[in-house]
């Protein structure tokens, strides 16, 4: 171990699978974290490329890291005491069971600890889950709504990104009794960087820039992770049609949310409902307007705000969050240092990057 | 008169408050027509600049065009068969029954002549109507409606961009009766272009780049317009909940619909209607993929399309188009044909620009 | 054979490798084109597919259309008049040979034609020119430069897209002996679609959007080309410098270019060259402001203007253009104009898709 | 003063003209700087406004924070340890001399202290300068070039965003007598945010977006400065001529410079050059590749490469950053570090934002 920066002893970071864009990521954001410190990166398709040459953003940061190939044993030879993991869906359930261990946190960035309903994976993810146990033993990476299971938690599963902007919206709203758990649709859209870094025709430049396209019509896999955050605050069964959106910008999400009153209510009641449940919070900001995704960029802020519409008995409500960020990495980084006794906000930019 | 390439006399046609994105769009079309002539364009704030020099895009077009003010029978003066008006909302009224005449046709693309009920003024525009006989005169300017009624028109009211994406979206299915006319929601995102030439803080490039944001929440002004269109198609009432969104792209409008269906429907019932309604039209294609607005950049298209989601008990309808083309100036251009009994599409680009 | 609209018979089309952006360029441009009719359009790695899923803005123009296989003898067995070569450098030498027959235009859109120096081919492309003896008789598509040439030609090589930019900013100025032809630097950005439709880590959104990069430092392939073109008018050996960049947008190139004067020259004095030398031309304009791309995005223009700096005594000339239209399919199609006796302009875009 | 989260004393900072986007930046930065406090920030245009309004970017890290109007004494009242101008040209050396006190580090942003020879400026900004003898005493913000001097200075200037590109990119090369101090070619593309927040037609979304064009032709007001930064190290007067263009997007500069080899050079020489100067820079990295404005998105980053062009005889020197933060208030707060004594990096990203 190395000796961090405040005279105490550094956290030992591997992050597995750290060649995609929610590995750069975390490796911005650890690179200004005063505890941690990433000693391994593995990325099998990127193997023995350096960091820098991946990702030149990082050059002065990580000029000595390159990617190294996944090996069993990676965080026991090199003594880590955090894991993240930002393997496709699928992997992460091959080797997160080899990786947990007493004394270490794991938390993993795909989807494969996040539904606690085993029966889901196949329906949704076209596969039978393999070690369904953990699912009860994972702990759902959303310190607003499971920050005293995260203080204790040795495996974290990261919410989806459009998971996190549409609970964020609705949960409170819902926990009240102020909306109704059905009928509710969420019309959604995300910059480009939710669709990974290689290359397809879907996210190549000319079919992307100056475009704006709805996709995953009806079956988005973040549909069941959104009903079941929801109905665990409603106390009922919610159901919701998601509808994400493709918009012409590398990252940021905004959810537009459209639930029925279960009475009448009004756009001041909406939104204390929502001071109530955020003005504690370190990166939840209620807005007066509607939130806009470049006000969240490069930070792990969420902005979320509500309408209630007399004419058509509409409530609208809206959240706005970076996907890469609060939607994914430093949603992840935010649970690790609840789970590591961290200060709950290092290496979490409170500022965005504006223009 | 002029001839025109085709050896017989060119319609005349002047443009009022010309220098605005949609007069800047009428004349690139015109450019390509083969039976109109510009022969005036006013623009108050513009006049005595060269149209090359405020749109360079048009100096091998126009370069001998310049911009002129305003004046007062400025249509008998040029002996203009045509005028299209694009002033801000309001001031259109004030002028066009001096425009009108026995044989000229005259096409409106604010929104003084669209709403066909007087008394919506006041409530969503903030003043009284001044010449409320005009607006049963004047023929609402969507030929997928009302083809037969342009043939006839002698003033034409252009819709508004959103309107036009959304009706073509509903307008067949609630015909048909598949969808409710009430609980509808109509959520929908634009290029930048929609909010027009002028400078201001939300047109900033660097307010918009990068940026996806709601705007106009619950009370934007082609919401009445939305339901008189389809409570025309309905027989019935219609009520609409419409959330524009800001995309950062030039040009474009997506409208995601979300209605209740009046009994099971499924997406191939759905999606039969659409095409009863359009297979002959010249600009509206029923596609089987969720439509992008890049599709219809540039050229006069509508891309439409349906899906019924038997989970959660919802249609969705979404229509595409650009914004300034068959959102703006080519369906006005696409109604002059019609009025003036001159092919339908001619001027219109029926390919758009892609990549 | 069809008829054509106008009543005459309609010459008939095929496009061999339609499927990438040249293509598809080809096929908006023909589609508003009085004369041409596409009877074939082939892409190997599209083979079966519909015209309108690969470029859906196609649709409503190409409802009918399917790539094919490209097999020996197309161009017999489907009659056809005219010929586009869209298919990668080294491809075309092997197929034109076949394709060129008295009564038929053939124009390449790639690099094989385009030198008349067979030795170049392996310096600069990597292999040696197989067919050699037909760079004689080939016709540079640049009707600014060759014109009476193309009036005759069988067989047209498109100038590459930056190279048709820098030959139109310069070539005036090399040809009335005021730059001198050694020490110029051509600094050249472009947007994406140059790259071409296969995704690849360098075209992804994410890796462009939001970035400005340099690339193919000191060897860019187009060197000789633009060397080649300036010679020719200067009458003497021309050395350039060629940086190309690539901008985060879907088209356009800006060619900003350095040359020294040979002697005391005026900003005045080089305009006055542009002008003798463009104003007669339909698609070049000559400036007095900076030429920007977006003034040429869809349409067949060039804008070019020149200044005299007396401080640093250097001279720069700019030209901006479309990449894909005046730069690739839009020249091609005006070079095939003139070969086939058509009128020059016809279906090319005269007005610019603003904004 | 308050105490700073390390326990220690926080310096206090305020921002005089702070509603500009240098403003938001610094705001940005020192959000996530240990030792420094925004205590005020004026802005007279914006005086009222929240910060948070005017930038929800900033609202979670200056929920508290409001601009106010300038007054005089605002530095005492306040008891500013530091005070950064992000002022118009002009109006700077208004102020700057009252704000001088032997305790406080004063950092201009703008253009009025950074020549040291007064007479430039009725040349290149057309007005006198009030407080010449303050040029001489001002110490220009480049640690690369004027560490040790910024360590004792009271009075800052912070260098134009092109001409620290431009500087970091040649002066190795200068100092080194590598390349010729005359003849040389800077042609540069800066993101839009250079514009300043101010909505106007140049900044406006539509015409940018899609778009890239020169301006500034021949006298751009940051070529004095990078003169003389340059003859500073070549030891001899120097001739630029810049040449800026605009590229659609956010942020980012990159500068291709082009020189004349004193004598036969290669690719390898140069970059031993670039690596003596900047290995032991914390922002400075010298590259393989031809540097992205990307790379060094949200950071401090500069990255820079040169190349030496046999055929030709050209050097080609390229460096990137980003102009808000190293090209601006980044650079603005590295030499207040070091005028303050503080970590030199700190509070200043070293990772980039991507993608």
């Amino acid at each position: 171990m190395v000796p961090n920066t405040l005279g105490g002893m550094a956290t030992r970071v591997g992050i597995v699978g750290a060649s995609g864009f929610t590995g750069a990521e975390l490796l911005r954001l650890i690179a200004g974290h005063p505890d941690l410190e990433v000693v391994v990166a593995t990325g099998d398709s990127q193997a023995g490329t350096a960091v820098a040459d991946l990702y030149p953003s990082l050059a002065s940061a990580y000029g000595h890291l390159t990617f190294t190939p996944y090996v069993e044993g990676v965080a026991d030879d090199h003594g880590l005491d955090l894991v993240f993991c930002g393997l496709p869906h699928g992997a992460s359930q091959e080797i997160v069971p080899g990786l947990l261990d007493g004394n270490r946190v794991v938390v993993d960035l795909g989807a494969d600890f996040r539904l606690k309903d085993a029966g889901l994976y196949p329906t949704w993810y076209g596969h039978e889950h393999t070690v369904p146990h953990l699912l009860a033993e994972s702990v759902y990476g959303l310190p607003e709504l499971f920050r005293a299971e995260l203080a204790e938690a040795k495996l974290v599963a990261t919410p989806g990104c459009y998971v996190t902007t549409a609970t964020l919206a609705l949960a409170p709203l819902l926990a009240a009794g102020l909306v109704a758990p059905t009928g509710i649709v969420v019309d959604a859209a995300s910059g480009v960087s939710g669709a990974g870094r290689p290359p397809k025709p879907t996210n190549a430049f000319n079919t992307v820039d100056e475009n704006f396209v709805a996709y995953g019509m009806l079956d988005h896999r973040h549909t069941p992770e959104i009903e079941q955050n929801l109905a665990g605050v409603a106390g009922a069964d919610v159901q919701v049609l998601f509808t994400p959106h493709l918009a012409p910008m590398n990252r940021g999400i905004l959810a537009t949310c459209y639930a029925r009153p279960t009475a009448a209510t009004s756009t001041d009641e909406l939104r204390q409902v929502l001071h109530a449940a955020y003005d504690a919070e370190p990166f939840v900001e209620v807005r007066h307007e509607p939130p806009s995704t470049k006000a969240t960029l490069g930070s792990n802020a969420v902005h979320v705000t509500a309408y209630a519409d007399d004419r058509t008995g509409w409530v609208v409500a809206l959240a706005a969050l970076d996907n890469l960020t609060k939607g994914a990495s430093g949603g992840a980084l935010q649970s690790a240092n609840v789970a590591l006794g961290l200060p709950e906000a290092a290496g979490l930019p409170v500022a965005g990057l504006y223009p």
